[in-house]
């Protein structure tokens, strides 16, 4: 396995980063002995260069008709292995929380853009069909994972360890799939907003189990009280977003209209309300990106109208070399079309920062885990399950047969959200190393699986 | 002075900030008692939304004619005033090492932009001018400062001390210079060349200067070679990433080119570019900021031919509602201009990330020493020798007396240079709180007193 994705990064590549590679001991070496003024965040933007261009380099899997993330992902587990064979930079890396936060960034940006392109009546109508979908792929997986095969595969395992492996089945990573979408052109498709209504709800219905088997497991007790407060907080902060947020953000961007329309306005509004949501939902127990989709399903309604001009073609008519004349017929091209859209606005971060997640995501997976050969059929049994159980979550969705298998396979992808419930599975001591990198190679596959699978079936649905 | 600059951000945006300031005190609290998975870097995009928006309504001032950059420092005193008058988060966000690295990624943008819009051949043609500018603007305020005024204004202190406080009125800020430069967009006239030369050459002297007094003040024995080596380091650092990266970064840009040409491609190289520098300076003992900037320097050269599509077109042709021949329109006037610079592409993070380096160094200051009245008049004195030292060194300029003045002016602004060498010499305790507060006091002086200063000069200079 390591080898072939060593192959597909290309010789060229991997001679470059071996090459590289004594410099960057070197360097931190140089770096962490010098101890001088500037060290401390310096080395950071080292850490950023190398992500960066790692999720580059893992990009040439497009070339391959690869979802690009399949290569950021690869590039990170690589970055691992550099960890492994001793480079201490990779460790500084995974272990960074100025990157920790930038990554995180990065799945924020991801979200609100998904939230952008999320149309809330379409989702409204495919209420009924994603919640369905949502229910089944929640339980299913976990009473299957956690009743069933965890005691079979690891009969010496705790309680909480069994439910810590049935809870990491459970939250499908909506952006894994939701970044396949984007690059098949389908989002705004039928099936893609059942996907997406689903995959929020089941983000929803999965943090809710996490919190309750951590009161579990650290010996708390768990009330149907204790229950129905977090849903009722998860829920309605969803609503209360939503709702308060078509008041609000036509307010707030029109007052901030009036008082500034210097450049830059606009994008830092959309910016500050994405990351108000995100932080917002950490006070309710849900993740930060579920805050960012909520605030991105918001201002897909606000087109900010107070702005005149939008950045982007600002930006293009800085372009050196433009004449008089064809300026003004940018300009009045624009004019016509002046309300558009803020997504466009947030383009280039996402284009820089979201590779960073994905690279970032694949560097937290401890190579060593890799190595133990034993544990790789407790992961393909538990791998098929994760696949069938989310596959069969389909059957509720509305449509063909097609459209059905193509909803099940959408929700197969664990990515982030399971390495999130590893970790804090561990982190609390419910599970062991052994466990943890069952779950890691888990996730692992069945995001690999998904993505060319799911590029496959697409073909297929275009050409109906 | 508090009471001046809290009406320049007008009645409104202080009354918004009252009214949420309790909410947000609740907020923190909330966050940090239930200390939750997500908690530790969530709070941070609350962080940074606070710095987006707080960098937003300082920069109002651009309405009354002032820059923007003003406005952002004082938003930053304003937060730091919040922090004084109890409100726990404004004194999280001053100690986040996340926030920290962040507004330094906004230094190195504005620097990486300023050296993508210098002209580093007009550059050489002042070079002798911006040396003798720089040496001047160097020599004096350190010797006045070290071994006139602070022996007379501090009788009791340390000869360490009396270094540092000469040191810290050594280094222009010319990042708060091109700002104001750029926003009356006047950056590639010949002063301007001459200034940001000049500036470039003192912060590498300053940065020289910190070095040895440092060593000096840690008790280290300083030699001649000690001084040459520092010396040859820096000095090669610059001379060599120049040369360096004029045959590297066309070989480079034109391999990926050949590998991948998807979106986001060229943004992300010519970022890794500046950071990798950024770093590189550190190794020197030079700020990353010098790095950024030569970075800059290196790429204005480099247009990327390799590349077919600007992004910031490929954004603008993804607005609805364009239809097939206008996006003909556009796609023709654009082909023909093939060969764009990246510094556009630059600019969107620009928008976002380098007023939040201005709001954060704003917060840096400790509100409280800018409470003790018996400092003014020490530090009166001192801003007065800071402003006249450098003023003095514009005699070197070539050109009419009009632009000897506005290069000296133009040196005034010590900003973030100046507040890195009094934290240093705090840190290995060299200074006392008293002297860091002087020192603090003459740096927003000369940042505060410069800008509308230069901006009034300018309005003649176009006149002319």
């Amino acid at each position: 396995m390591v080898k072939g994705f060593i192959k597909s990064l290309g010789v060229s590549s991997l001679l470059f980063l071996s090459s590289v590679a004594p410099v960057f001991a070197e360097v931190t070496k140089t770096e962490s002995e010098s101890g001088g003024g500037h060290g401390a965040t310096a080395v950071v933007f080292l850490f950023l260069a190398i992500l960066l261009i790692a999720s580059k380099i893992g990009g040439i899997v497009e070339k391959a008709g690869q979802p690009a993330v399949i290569g950021e992902i690869a590039a990170g587990i690589f970055l691992s292995f550099l960890a492994f064979s001793g480079l201490g930079i990779m460790d500084d890396i995974r272990h960074s929380e100025t990157m920790a936060f930038i990554a995180e960034f990065g799945a924020v940006i991801l979200l609100f853009q998904i939230g952008l392109e999320t149309n809330i009546k379409k989702m409204t109508k495919v209420g009924v069909s994603a919640l369905l979908v949502a229910i089944i792929g929640v339980v299913l997986p976990f009473v299957l994972g956690s009743f069933v095969f965890a005691p079979l595969l690891f009969p010496e395992s705790s309680f909480p360890a069994r439910l810590f492996i049935g809870a990491s089945l459970v939250a499908t990573s909506v952006g894994i799939t939701a970044y396949v979408f984007r690059e098949m052109k389908v989002i705004k498709e039928k099936f893609a907003q059942v996907v997406l209504g689903a995959a929020v709800i089941d983000d929803v219905l999965g943090l809710l189990v996490l919190a309750v088997i951590t009161a579990l497991a650290s010996g708390e007790a768990v009330s149907p009280e204790f229950v129905a407060i977090l849903s009722a907080k998860a829920f309605g902060f969803l609503a209360a977003a939503v709702i308060l947020g078509n008041v609000f953000a036509k307010t707030l961007s029109k007052g901030f209209s009036m008082i500034h329309t210097g450049t830059g306005m606009k994008i830092t509004l959309a910016l500050t309300f994405a990351l108000v949501y995100a932080y917002g939902a950490t006070l309710v127990g849900l993740a930060p990106i579920v805050g960012a989709f909520a605030a991105g399903l918001v201002l897909d309604a606000v087109h900010f109208k107070g702005f005149a001009f939008p950045e982007v073609v600002h930006d293009l008519l800085s372009f050196r070399g433009f004449d008089k004349k064809e300026k003004a017929k940018i300009e009045a091209l624009v004019e016509k079309h002046k309300d558009t859209h803020i997504e466009e606005l947030i383009s280039t971060l996402g284009l820089l920062f979201v590779p960073i997640f994905f690279v970032f995501t694949g560097l937290q997976i401890e190579f060593a885990s890799l190595l133990n050969p034993g544990l790789y059929v407790s992961a393909a049994i538990l791998t098929v399950v994760a696949f069938l159980t989310k596959a069969f979550a389909g059957v509720a969705a509305s449509g063909s047969v097609k459209e059905k298998i193509l909803v099940g396979v959408s929700m197969v992808p664990r990515g982030e959200v399971g390495l999130i419930f590893a970790a804090v599975g561990k982190s609390i001591g419910a599970i062991n190393d052994e466990l943890f990198s069952v779950i890691i190679i888990v996730v692992i596959a069945t995001t690999f699986v998904a993505p060319p699978l799911l590029k496959n079936l697409l073909k297929d649905y275009k050409v109906k």
